[in-house]
């Protein structure tokens, strides 16, 4: 196996990150020292995942007070807290960006001086990072356990590297369960209409010597009448106290057709992922993206002019329908109460 | 509303056909004497949809009888069956295709003359035209009588005039319960790999003036859970006697998601499409087609190169999953059982 991708490094006083609208044609890399590239990388797409995205805003936190001119602490947390406003913005439904702010805000009110703020506030970027990939081991760790030999395992758009600081949240468990000696073989979702699971997960898994084979959205209910798929594992955007999931649209049509064949359905997530202050699915705001994106396919119209597209990026799915949530904590069965746990 | 698109004319001596795999960029037409341009057309998508598919052979057969140097009958009856034999193997799934050709060779055996051959076959390719735009016009009929008013109605791949040779199937269900002034909203999924929703049901349901909102297939199920949808009605390919449907690849996860969420699932199809000597959906052959059309789009790569893709045209949906099955002799509800019905 080639060593995983590296989504997001941190070069002491810039990021370096994969242009993931690139992938899989180029692999093109952006370096920055501006907190605006990156608050613009998220909301275009160039770096997603939700622990990606938590780890990319801390990071440009640090960049925006290491950018800064102010040398009064009041000065500087003022402009680090606009930094942290602009890259809030990006994105609505992934928790781990607020999880992510809300470390460097705390971070930010314990300095006693704008010195010390820009070196804490880069530490705390750091240890999020590493924090997310020791996160990503012991997720796979859980989850492996649960994956028979052989798997056939179907997963949905991209969890991997690409998507966290480490070996990633759902791919971790199969790559994982692979290092481990099991045979797997994996049905991946295109997942339109960005195509993530297409262009990044089939490209991961097959760097990553996997067994994999891609297919359309609407192919996996088929797939799991037909080839013997023994389990769904997917990744997550957000998790709320009652273990209802928001995660990539198509996600909620997996779940449905898993309960009807009887096949378990796994979502697996670092902790920060899960909102204790979201009490149901019913509450997570789901970001709905432009029409443009389903108009379109590559760039290239696909559909008549003038036509209203339905674009949800995100759906949910109720906890009833999940067999379990796979944590660095470990796993968690129905039914689900997170309602006392602490993101972090 | 516009008046409906023809997708197939015949004009005495050619036959013009719309070539569906340039909408809705261009709307291009092709005429030919020429079975096997109709033949290749058929085999890449060009013309598209079961009902279409058998009319298009029809008028293929004919095209080769007048285009036979044979004066013996018996000499241009074996020109004939090689036309036959090459339009049957264009595609496998639909039956009206063989249903089709089986009329015609029944024609074919009825002459007297080759003089007379040719002149039946051509009548017999313009009452097969003839017939299914009837068709079309009582399942519509049939079909609009279930659709409430107002109703959100969720449709899968093209169905409508693109389809067949009249107003279509499960579109002229839609259609049909509109011009009734009922008051409909449809959401089309795009139908990966080919996009028949996004570029032709979007096309030809806006040109009718209805009010149509297209999605990702794996939108459907969440669209269903927030969009109040009041069913869900899809065309067929092959239908078998216990009622189980193959139809485009996407539909079996749409009956899914319906039964799951406890909305009607209406098939509409002509009784050409319903094979009783196929007992049940395994016995169905479902073509699978190339994985470059879930790796491409239009020559553009999605996927990293070598990927294996799992590409089914269609699948199978249980007759438990099904409402109702509209034909233009009313609408079956189950138990079903086709045994004694005859195509034609």
């Amino acid at each position: 196996m080639k060593s995983p991708t590296k989504s997001i490094e941190w070069l002491g006083s810039t990021i370096r990150f994969i242009d993931q609208t690139r992938l899989p044609l180029e692999e093109t890399t952006i370096e920055t020292d501006d907190y605006r590239v990156v608050a613009e990388a998220i909301r275009s797409l160039r770096i997603r995942g939700a622990p990606a995205i938590g780890i990319a805003a801390a990071y440009g936190v640090a960049l925006a007070a290491a950018g800064s001119n102010a040398s009064a602490i009041s000065a500087l947390s003022r402009d680090v807290e606009d930094a942290s406003d602009e890259l809030a913005s990006t994105r609505p439904t992934a928790v781990n960006l607020f999880a992510a702010l809300k470390r460097m805000r705390n971070v930010m009110e314990k300095a006693a001086s704008a010195a010390q703020a820009r070196s804490l506030l880069e530490a705390e970027a750091i240890a999020i990072h590493r924090e997310d990939a020791e996160k990503c081991r012991r997720i796979g760790e859980h989850g492996a356990a649960l994956v028979p030999d052989p798997a056939v395992i179907l997963t949905h758009c991209n969890t991997g590297a690409l998507a966290t600081g480490g070996s990633g949240t759902a791919q971790s468990v199969i790559t994982t369960a692979a290092r481990m000696g099991k045979r797997i073989r994996v049905y991946a979702g295109e997942t339109r209409p960005a195509l993530q699971g297409a262009r990044l997960t089939a490209w991961e898994l097959k760097r990553a010597g996997i067994d994999v084979t891609l297919m359309t959205d609407s192919t996996a209910a088929a797939a799991m009448r037909l080839q013997h798929v023994d389990l769904v594992v997917v990744g997550a955007d957000r998790i709320a106290a009652n273990g209802d999931t928001a995660n990539k649209i198509g996600t909620y049509a997996l779940a449905v057709a898993a309960r009807h064949h009887g096949i378990p359905f796994y979502v697996a997530a670092p902790m920060t992922t899960i909102d204790p202050e979201t009490a149901s699915g019913d509450q997570i705001p789901i970001e709905e993206r432009s029409g443009e994106e389903v108009v379109q396919l590559s760039g290239q119209r696909i559909a008549p002019s003038g036509i209203r597209a339905y674009a949800p990026a995100f759906d949910v799915t109720g906890a009833g329908l999940i067999t379990a949530i796979i944590t660095e904590g470990g796993v968690h069965r129905p039914p689900f109460d997170f309602r006392a746990r602490r993101a972090g």
